[in-house]
């Protein structure tokens, strides 16, 4: 592959971590567990679903390929299966509670088109479309029979980041060691989307260590993003970016940490919320995260629209009541907000966080969104970087202030070897320096210091929402391992060490390599400024979405999803 | 001093702790700022509103004196002043609303009952009545001239634990070495109690360290429980409990982690709750807490009704909006709930814990409670003790996990000496031992664990509420520095570890000697348990009050509240 990515070549230099705790001897013995599960992984994406594979060009990864336009325009789906699976959830809720649509009409469009997504993207690690089937039958049966829904969600059919344990399915989580574990429960996420009539079929792709804005793994390696087949989908719920914006699923379930829902809503193009803390249950998965308390990770949904997310949100928390099975989440409804009238809002929108400048189609993206908010009246001031450099290496200190510990009990079982975004994860912080007690709750506390600052802006400024670049640029290139993908998270990683609920929305723009022209004259910050500067070669994002986030204060999750359809309206205007 | 108390002998072999950061003579060169201090806090004990010295007995360490019985017959107040004192916060409200008081008026009658209260039990480390008079001369104008009050608490009298910051004012939180510590800023909590029209005039005692069910330090010495002059009132937030339960305030505010409300509410005889964590503020307090977060302290308030309590909370969270100074405060209004049918309610009722076996009286007031909420068609059963080792053996590992470092630096500035309960607390789990953040991570994991236990306790056994003693007795004697004080904390440490909103109530019982006689034949459980019975000599608790805890579900704050309402009219029926 010789085509120029402007990877780092230096990456090495910035490792440090110091044990590396991959063993090739024992990996050998784990690759047969691999081939069953490609080889069960092959079986399930059900052959006559697929399209010809010679309809695939073969070099995907070398040159540009958009699925979004085949699938949009492929024949191999058929009219009805088009207008289902280009609906939204909102729609197909009304449409099944009318029958209009039976769920097993909605619940086989859905998986057609996603088995062909499949053979583009590699976006799944686990078809069970006829179990999927099934399950819509029963509803079928039970709307019929009652002339009732069996609850709001009913024959939606909802994608699952892999790492969500699923009763009596592997799940990995993304580590090869993990290919054995077969949970007896579901997660509560899984268990209260059931009760809501959610229909199942698909669980998605995410990368080794579920620390990479990528989904790459030694599993089922990596997932193109949908819109440019160079680029990556976003992670780590990678697999659910692609799945939702190609529309193979009308509602995607992801978990976010540092920015793994956001990345992958705003790099392959669809809405994606990363709600507060404790409202969506992240009991019951697969991670190196339990009982780490510092930076609190969150699932949440990524859909096509903000009434979508509302759905998912409102029906989840309000009719779904996790708290009956996890007690961590708060049993606290979702509010009804009314969508504001954007003369009384004050957006601060950030242009460029000081440290890491953000790409010239996002300048242009930003500048778009100011205008189009000022014209309907919206207050748009600048937000000044507050305190950037402190949040940035607080939250990547407590990424790794265990050492590193509970990832590599994860690693270590298979020995398998570790992806160069893994060991860029594994050197967050203080790499393997294990932190006392005391150091840990220091941390802590100056995470509150500057989660007070951020609160006093909000507060003291009459500051409604900031918006904000989701990353450096557009989604990144990740081929060869994804060493030129993405390696600065500050952008996302902000709002998860302030626990500030965001919603990633799509602008409708995306990367023009005759627009978006690179600025020459730009003379990188630091180091990790060059690595992403280096990496902005115009003519390999053509087509990527251009996409931002919307913030608001803690627990203000319905205010940014109602401001969130404010502006999806005036950019879809 | 040859009262026998029972008091451990051997206390010194359970400790724990390796490094006792006391130093002599760096003490020595504090003494004259705790002269200096007690000498402002007998100027500002305003000698006109004292009863003369002749009516104190002598001897009120070594004879049961009550001085709840004392106040409620004093001539040294007024008629008004016994009116306004032995009104609810909810009436005053009212009253005072109406303009049929004065917020003078009844700051004046609080204050004079609080100083009196202090020459029999000091349980105020601060005086500063001509202030609070000065604000209640303000709103009576403000009242005058608008028509309205300034916020839903104005013009009552609300104590404050001497911990919570308060700006200008010395705040040591118990510790020698804080005495120059002079906050700026209020904290979040007398910020919002201000605006809500609340008056402060009096800030209270509370033990060295903040971690013991006692209220003893090194700077004004041990408060006495207002019932009984051998007892403790209770702490860590005892002077709240001695000053609530004997109406030197309307209103108390305390904080807890492992009791500090419920003890003092309990020993002393009020109501007392421990809200769910992150509703009512605890920022911008002296303690060894900051960054810690795996039991997690609270504040809350004390008061003599239920209505009083919710009084508190409705009106500091609906109107208060805490969350806009301190963002761990969740957006979440306080709910009104209905009183509840007692027909649709069960309660489940712990009657030991099997590790501390609650003495006399206590199994007495369980029996009566069972028996009155039988009587109005309750549901009551057995609470069967779940986990309960684990929960103990838990939460102290917890609280001791940076290896008392922190509490340690609380210290070491005057090198003040410990006291008995002091070093009794820096023994908990393992002591000075300093943990990883792996090791504080795997105490969070085996926390969550425990709370999901209970979580699916109380929803797959549709049980709404647990009553359970708040301590293995009534209050403890609390002369000899304490050293037949409180020792076992598992009764209402369960309820931090598990963050369960827990409410005490007084049952109108009291203990007495001749009834609740001690049981000779039982033959204690563990050392622990020994400590605790050895103490059980019935003379010396005579009049204690008897009063248990009622506990729900996280962030069923109100319906504890609602209930509570149902068991404070069906005891004093």
């Amino acid at each position: 592959m010789s085509l120029a990515t402007g990877a780092p070549t230096n990456i090495e230099s910035f490792y440090k971590f110091t044990d590396d705790v991959s063993d090739p001897k024992l990996f050998e013995s784990w690759k047969p567990k691999i081939e069953s599960y490609l080889a069960d992984l092959d079986k399930n994406t059900l052959p006559e679903l697929r399209v010809s594979s010679n309809e695939i060009p073969s070099n995907l990864d070398s040159k540009i390929f958009n699925t979004i336009n085949f699938l949009s325009n492929s024949n191999s789906l058929s009219k009805l299966e088009h207008e289902i699976t280009e609906s939204s959830a909102t729609d197909l809720a009304i449409k099944i509670s009318k029958s209009i649509y039976s769920s097993v009409d909605v619940l086989k469009a859905f998986a057609h088109r996603a088995v062909i997504l499949q053979q583009f993207t590699n976006f799944a690690m686990d078809f069970f479309i006829n179990e999927g089937i099934k399950r819509a039958e029963e509803l079928d049966s039970y709307l019929l029979k009652t002339g009732k829904t069996i609850g709001p969600l009913h024959g939606l059919p909802i994608s699952l980041k892999e790492q969500i344990g699923y009763a009596g399915k592997i799940t990995n989580g993304g580590w090869v060691g993990w290919l054995d574990n077969i949970p007896k429960d579901d997660a509560t996420t899984i268990k209260t989307l059931k009760k809501l009539g959610a229909t199942f079929y698909v669980r998605t792709n995410q990368p080794q260590s579920l620390m990479h804005l990528d989904s790459n793994n030694n599993i089922i390696g990596r997932t193109r993003n949908p819109y440019n087949s160079l680029l990556t989908p976003g992670g780590s719920s990678g697999g659910e970016g692609a799945c939702v914006a190609a529309r193979g699923s009308v509602i995607g379930v992801g978990t976010d940490i540092g920015g793994s829902i956001r990345a992958p809503a705003a790099f392959s193009g669809c809405y994606g919320l990363r709600p507060s803390t404790r409202r969506i249950s992240c009991f019951g998965g697969v991670s190196s995260g339990k009982g780490q308390e510092s930076v609190v990770a969150v699932c949440g949904p990524l859909a096509n629209t903000v009434d979508d997310i509302e759905l998912f949100m409102k029906s989840y928390i309000n009719e779904g009541k996790p708290w009956d099975d996890d007690q961590w989440c708060i049993p606290v409804l979702w509010r009804d907000v009314e969508k504001p009238n954007p003369k009384d809002i004050t957006v601060a929108i950030l242009y460029d966080d000081g440290l890491v400048k953000p790409h010239p189609p996002l300048i242009r993206g930003l500048d778009y969104v100011e205008k189009k908010l000022k014209d309907i009246g919206v207050n748009v001031i600048k937000f000044e970087p507050l305190e950037i450099k402190e949040a940035y290496n607080l939250v990547n200190e407590m990424y790794s202030c265990d050492g590193n510990f509970a990832q590599k009990e994860m690693i270590r079982p298979s020995g398998e070897p570790l992806l160069p975004l893994t060991k860029w994860a594994l050197s967050f912080g203080n790499g393997d320096k294990m932190y006392t007690a005391t150091e840990n709750r220091e941390l802590n506390y100056r995470r509150d210091a500057l989660r007070k600052k951020y609160n006093d802006y909000f507060v003291q400024n009459k500051v409604d929402f900031i918006i904000s670049p989701t990353y450096t640029g557009v989604a990144p290139v990740c081929i060869n391992d994804a060493i030129a993908g993405p390696y600065y998270w500050g952008y996302t990683s902000l709002f998860n060490i302030l626990d500030l609920p965001t919603l990633v929305f799509p602008t409708g723009l995306s990367q023009d390599p005759k627009v978006d022209i690179k600025d020459e004259s730009y003379s990188p910050r630091s180091e990790i400024d060059k690595i992403e500067q280096d990496k902005y070669i115009p003519e390999l994002f053509e087509g990527a979405p251009i996409c931002f986030q919307l913030s608001s204060r803690r627990y203000f999750d319905e205010e940014v999803v109602a401001f969130g359809k404010v502006i999806e309206e005036v950019l879809k205007a």
